[in-house]
C-alpha cells in the first residue's frame, strides 16, 4: 500500500513479472484490418513437430482470441502514469458527432479536480472527456441503426473470426477444424462473421458494443449470443482493503488471464483517482455500478440519495470513461415485498440500497422514473446498460421466484425505452439457480426482454460448497452459457467468504473461460473446438510442452507435471507419470492407426483382412511396444 | 516411504491428524435399524441460534451423509494393523450360504502367502476367505430375485432417507424442507425410500450393492439412478511412486472427504500386498482392474496375459475382499480398428491391453469368449460388474464415435448374460463428451443396457484446461448425474498431467461432491435441498460458523474467510469483507421480512398498506440499518 501511487506506478517495472510475462511459446500478432489503424491483437501459439514415432508432421501454430493488450506484447511500451494508447481516437474524431469539454462537466469531478489533498493520488495525463455535440448520439447501435459499419464493427468481426478464414484453405487444418454440431437453441451463429452481421445484431439489440468514447484506449469487444461467450471479472477496493496500486494490478492480472470486461465495484476510498488510474490503462471496457459511488457520497445513508447526486454521478463516471452502467432500475416499489418470505431476501447491494430508499420515502425507485434522462446521458457518451437484477435470489431456495421474475419483465419494459433512444442494453441474471430451473431463466429473459443479451451471474448450482463457488457456479455458468447467455460474471473460490486475492482471481477466471469455451464447443461456434482438437493432438503424441502451451493456464500445467516427473526429459519421453514408462495406453493406439492407415481400408475391410498380418508382425517385432524416447 | 509398513501402520497415530479430527460442530450419529446389529451412522451437525436481531429461534441439527466410517468417530478404536470391525459378517454368516476356505485357492494368492520375504509387508490378520457353498450364489441381486430383504438393503434405506421421516413431522424443519420440484428425466425417486424399494431396485437390475462376501467391514451402498448419485475416487500406486502407508492414507483421506467406493488402481510393486492393507481398512467398497495387476504378473507384455493368469487374479482379489472388477470385455476385435482415425485413439489403459492382445493373437478378446466363466466367479463371491468402456473417448474430437457406441452395444450384451447370473452389474461411461452430446451417453446407454446403473468418468467438457479438469469434468458430470448416471468417477486437478496428492484428491472429491449434489437437488431428490436452506439461512443470518460446518469443506470455508477478517469478534459480526460494516444488504431484506411477517399481510396488501407505515418508522429511527453486533 502506498500513500502516492505516482511513486510506485512506474513503468511497467511496478507490474509484478508474472503479471506481464508473454506465455510460453506464444507471440503477439495482429490482423491487419481495412484501414491502417485497425490492427486486431491476437496471441499465436508455435507448436513443435510430431515426433517420427507418430508420423513425423509439422503443426500449425494456433491462433487464440486475446484479451490481454499490450501488456504480453514485449515490443509495446508500457507506462502506467501515462495510460494505454487511444486506439479509437481517430475513429471517433472522424465521425465528427462529439465536442471535447473544458473538463469534467459533473460537480463532483471538478470538485476533485480542484482538491490539491488529492494531487499525489490524481492520475497526471487526464485527457479533457468529449460528450456527443448536442442532439447527437454516439451509440453503436444509433449507428448500426444508420446503416453504419464503424471500425469498432469491423475490428470486432476479425477478431472473433481469430483467421478462421485463411485457417479454412490450409491443409494443416483440416482435420484440427474438424467439429461436432451444436445445438445453439435457437441462436444463430453464422459460418463466418462479417462485419455487417456484427452491425445488424447491434441493430436489433441482440449484441452491444461496450465501449464509451472517452476510453478510446479499450480494444472493441462485443457481447450477443451469436457471439463468443465473454466473461466479466470484477476489481474493486472496499471499506476494509486495498490501494490504487493493487487495483491496477488486478486489472492487469485478469486481462491476462482471459477477462473480457472489468467491473470496478470499489466502495473505498479515493473511488474516482482509482477509477481513472484503472481506466486509462485498461485495454477491455470497464463497468461499474454508480450507485456504489453515489452512495459513499452521501456517506452510506442510503435514504438520502436523491437523482441529482446519482445524475452527477453518472455524468461523472461516463466523462472518465465508464463504457457499461448497472442500474437496478427493476427494483419497483411494489416488488420489494415480494421478497419478505425468500430465505436469503435481497442479496445484490444495488438492490437492497434502492429498495431501503424505496420503503423509507415510499416512493416508486428513482432510476425508474428518472429511467429516459438516464438514456439521455448514456446516449451523449455511448455508454451501455447493464440492467441490473436488484431482487435475484441469493439462494437455490429463492431461485424463480415471484420477485425474481416481476423485475425481469421490468427489465424488457425497461429495454423497449433503452432502445427507443438507441442506447445499448445488456440483462443482468441470476444468482444461485438449481439446474433444473436454469434454462427457464433463460428463455423468459429471451422473450420478456426481446433477445437483449443476458449477462449471468454463475449461477450457483447448489449452497453448500462455500470456498468452492467458482465451480458451482461454472456448472451452471456453462450450462446457461450454452443455452444463451453472452457474458458470464465470474466467481471466484472467495465469494461469500472474503476478498479475492490473486490467486482466486486467476482461479475464477480460468473456470469461467473452462465455462465460456464449453459453451462455445456445445453451440457449436465455428472453430470453436480447434484449440481443443490442437491440444489433444499434442497430447495423444506425447508433445507435452505444446499441451501445456495450448492450455488455458500453461505455467499451472507444467508445474503438475514437473511435481510427478520434474526432468527436462519427462517431457520429451513417451510416458507419462499415470501408467509409467513400461506400458502405455497412448502407443497401441498409435499402432492401430498406422495399421489401417497405411493399408487405407475401410473399417470392415480393416477388420476382415488386417487382422492376421498385424498378428504376424506383431510378433516379428517381439511385440514390445514401447521405444526409448 | 518405509521397507516395513507395521513399523508405519500402527494404531490411528499412523493416520495424518488431518485425515481423521471429527468434522467441526459435528458428531458421529448412529441410526438403529431393525435388529441390534444394524446401526446406519451418519454425521450430525450443530448449529448455533438466530440471533435476537434476525428474530431469535433455535435451529435444528442437520444430518449429513457420511462415508468415513469410523475415522471420524472419536469414541472407535482404530488399528489399522488389526483392520476395522467385519460388521456384515453376523449378516453373510445367517444366511449359511458360504464356506470358509483353508486359505486363498487362487496360485498367485497363496503364493503370496508362502514367500517369506514379503512378511514385513503381509497385513497380518488375514480372515481366511469365504466362498458360496457350491452351486450356491450369494449376490445381493440373487437374494433380491428371490423376494428376500437382506439386512444390506435395509441399512441402504435408512441411509439414504438420512432421518427424513422423523424431520417431516418436526416444525423446526418445515421451512428447510422446502424444496423445488425436480426433473429427473424418467428416473423414479420414490418420496420414501422402503427396503422392499431397495430390493425391487436391485432386482430389476436398476442398482447394485456392491459388498463382496469378503469384505464385511465395508458399509453397506447402493448405486441407482433413483437413489443418491455417488462418486469414486482412485488411489493406488504406480511403477513411478507410493508406499503402502501411503496408499492406507489416501484411502482414509477420500472416504473423509466424501468418496463413496474407493478403486485401487495399483500397478506398481507389491499390490497384492498393498490391496490387502487397504481393503481391510476400508469402509466403503473397493473396486480393481483386475487386468491391471494381471499384466503386471506377465511383465507388462499385453501379448503374454492368458485367460488362466487372468482368472487366477479374479479368484485372488475376489478372495481378498474387491466389491467390483472393472472388466473391459466389451473391447471386441471387431470394435479396434473403428478407432483407427480417432484423434486419441484408445486411451484407456484396459482397453488397450486388451486391444493389444486381442490384435497380437488374432482373437476374440478372452474377457469376452470367457464372460460366462468370469460370471461364475463373480456371483460366488458377490463381486459386481463394472463393465469397463475400454473404447471411450479421449478427446472432444472422438465423442459419441462408432467405436465408443459399438462397445456400449456389445455391454448391453453382456449385461442380459450377467443378468442370467444374478450377477449385479453397472456400465462404465466416458470421457471426453462437449456438452450438446452427453444426454445422447445417458439416453444410449439406459436403452442398450437395460436401465443398469451407469458409472462415468466425467465426462471433461473441453479439451483445453489441463490442471483444471476437475472442473472441465465437473461441469460434465452434474449433468450427466442429472440426466441419470448413478456413480461419478472423480478427476483430480492433476489429471492427465501427474499423480494427484492428497490436496489434489481433496480438490477433486469437493468438485465431485459437489457435482453430485447439483444432480440430486436437479432430479428432486427428497430433501436433498435441506442442508442448502440450512446453510442459506445461516448465511443470511450471519451465522459464519453454521456456514462453514454445514459447508462440503468447512476447513477450507473458514481459512478462506479468515484470511479477509481473522479477528474472532468477524465470524460474529453481523457483516462481512464485501461490503464492510457501513451497508450491509442482507440487513435491509431483514427488514422488508419483519415487516411483512409482523402483519402477516398477503403480499398484495402489503405491497397496498405497508408502505406508509414503513416510511414512518424508518424516519423515526433516522434510518440506520447498521446495528453493532
Amino acid at each position: 500500500m502506498s500513500a502516492n501511487p505516482k511513486d510506485f506506478l512506474q513503468p511497467a517495472s511496478t507490474l509484478s513479472h508474472e503479471a506481464i510475462r508473454p506465455f510460453p511459446a506464444s507471440r503477439k500478432i495482429y490482423q491487419q484490418g481495412s484501414r491502417p489503424d485497425l490492427k486486431v491483437g491476437m496471441r499465436e501459439v508455435t507448436l513443435t513437430p510430431t515426433p517420427s514415432s507418430h508420423g513425423a508432421e509439422e503443426n500449425p501454430p494456433i491462433t487464440v482470441y486475446d484479451t490481454s493488450g499490450p501488456y504480453t506484447d514485449p515490443s509495446a511500451h508500457i507506462d502506467l502514469r501515462a495510460g494505454l494508447a487511444a486506439l479509437r481516437e481517430p475513429w471517433i474524431l472522424e465521425r465528427n458527432d462529439t465536442v471535447q469539454l473544458d473538463g469534467p462537466s459533473s460537480e463532483y469531478g471538478r470538485a476533485r479536480a480542484r482538491d490539491p489533498k488529492l494531487a499525489h493520488l490524481r492520475f497526471e495525463h487526464i485527457r479533457k472527456p468529449r460528450r456527443a455535440k448536442s442532439g447527437a448520439n454516439v451509440s453503436q447501435m444509433h449507428y448500426a441503426r444508420k446503416g453504419m459499419i464503424t471500425p469498432e464493427m469491423e475490428y470486432i468481426a476479425i477478431r472473433e473470426t481469430l483467421r478462421l478464414n485463411e485457417l479454412r484453405n490450409d491443409p494443416r487444418y483440416t482435420r484440427l477444424l474438424r467439429q461436432h454440431r451444436g445445438n445453439a437453441f435457437g441462436a444463430a451463429i453464422p459460418e463466418e462473421i462479417t462485419p455487417e452481421f456484427v452491425r445488424d445484431e447491434v441493430a436489433r439489440g441482440r449484441a452491444i458494443i461496450p465501449n464509451n468514447i472517452n476510453h478510446p484506449e479499450s480494444e472493441p469487444m462485443i457481447i450477443g449470443r451469436n457471439f463468443l461467450v465473454k466473461i466479466n471479472t470484477n476489481i474493486g477496493n472496499s471499506a476494509v482493503s486495498s490501494s490504487i496500486e493493487e487495483e491496477v494490478e488486478k486489472m492487469v492480472w485478469s486481462v491476462r488471464w482471459g477477462g473480457d470486461t472489468l467491473m470496478d465495484l470499489s466502495t473505498g476510498k479515493n473511488i474516482h483517482e482509482t477509477r481513472e488510474w484503472i481506466i486509462r490503462n485498461c485495454p477491455v471496457p470497464v463497468g461499474t455500478v454508480p450507485i456504489y459511488q453515489a452512495l459513499e457520497k452521501v456517506d452510506g445513508k442510503a435514504e438520502e440519495l436523491t437523482w441529482e447526486i446519482y445524475r452527477d454521478t453518472l455524468i461523472e463516471q461516463a466523462e472518465q470513461g465508464v463504457d457499461y452502467f448497472t442500474v437496478h432500475a427493476g427494483v419497483r416499489l411494489p416488488w420489494i415485498p415480494l421478497t419478505a418470505e425468500r430465505v436469503t431476501g435481497i442479496v445484490s447491494r444495488g438492490g437492497s440500497i434502492m429498495a431501503k430508499w424505496c420503503l423509507a420515502h415510499h416512493q416508486e425507485s428513482f432510476l425508474y422514473t428518472h429511467f429516459e434522462d438516464i438514456c439521455e446521458i448514456m446516449k451523449a457518451y455511448d455508454v451501455a446498460f447493464s440492467l441490473g437484477d436488484g431482487l435475484r435470489p441469493g439462494s437455490i431456495a429463492d431461485a424463480n421466484d415471484r420477485a425474481q421474475f416481476a423485475e425481469l419483465e421490468t427489465l424488457g419494459e425497461l429495454t423497449k425505452i433503452a432502445w427507443q433512444h438507441d442506447v445499448q442494453t445488456m440483462i443482468e441474471g441470476p444468482g444461485h439457480i438449481p439446474m433444473q430451473l436454469i434454462k427457464e431463466n433463460m428463455d423468459k429473459e429471451l422473450e420478456d426482454c426481446f433477445e437483449a443479451p443476458f449477462y449471468t451471474l454463475g449461477p450457483l448450482t447448489t449452497d453448500i460448497a462455500p470456498g468452492y463457488d467458482h465451480i458451482t457456479s461454472a456448472i451452471g455458468a456453462a450450462q446457461i452459457g450454452w443455452y444463451g447467455t453472452a457474458m458470464l460474471c465470474y466467481v471466484t473460490p472467495k465469494e461469500h467468504l472474503g476478498l479475492p486475492d490473486k490467486q482466486d482471481v486467476r482461479d475464477g477466471i480460468i473456470a469461467y473461460k473452462i465455462a465460456a469455451h464449453a459453451a462455445d464447443l456445445a453451440k457449436g461456434h465455428p472453430g470453436a473446438q480447434l484449440r481443443d482438437n490442437a491440444l489433444s493432438k499434442a497430447r495423444f503424441e506425447f508433445r507435452w510442452a505444446d499441451q501445456f502451451n495450448l492450455g488455458l493456464d500453461p505455467e499451472k500445467a507444467q508445474e503438475f507435471h514437473d511435481e510427478t516427473l520434474p526432468q527436462e526429459g519427462a517431457k520429451l519421453a513417451h510416458f507419462c507419470s499415470m501408467c509409467g514408462p513400461h506400458f502405455c495406453s497412448m502407443k497401441i493406439t498409435q499402432e492401430v492407426r498406422d495399421y489401417a492407415a497405411s493399408q487405407k481400408l475401410s473399417e470392415a475391410e480393416a477388420l476382415q483382412r488386417g487382422m492376421e498380418a498385424k498378428a504376424v508382425e506383431f510378433v516379428k517385432q517381439g511385440a514390445e511396444i514401447y521405444k526409448k524416447a
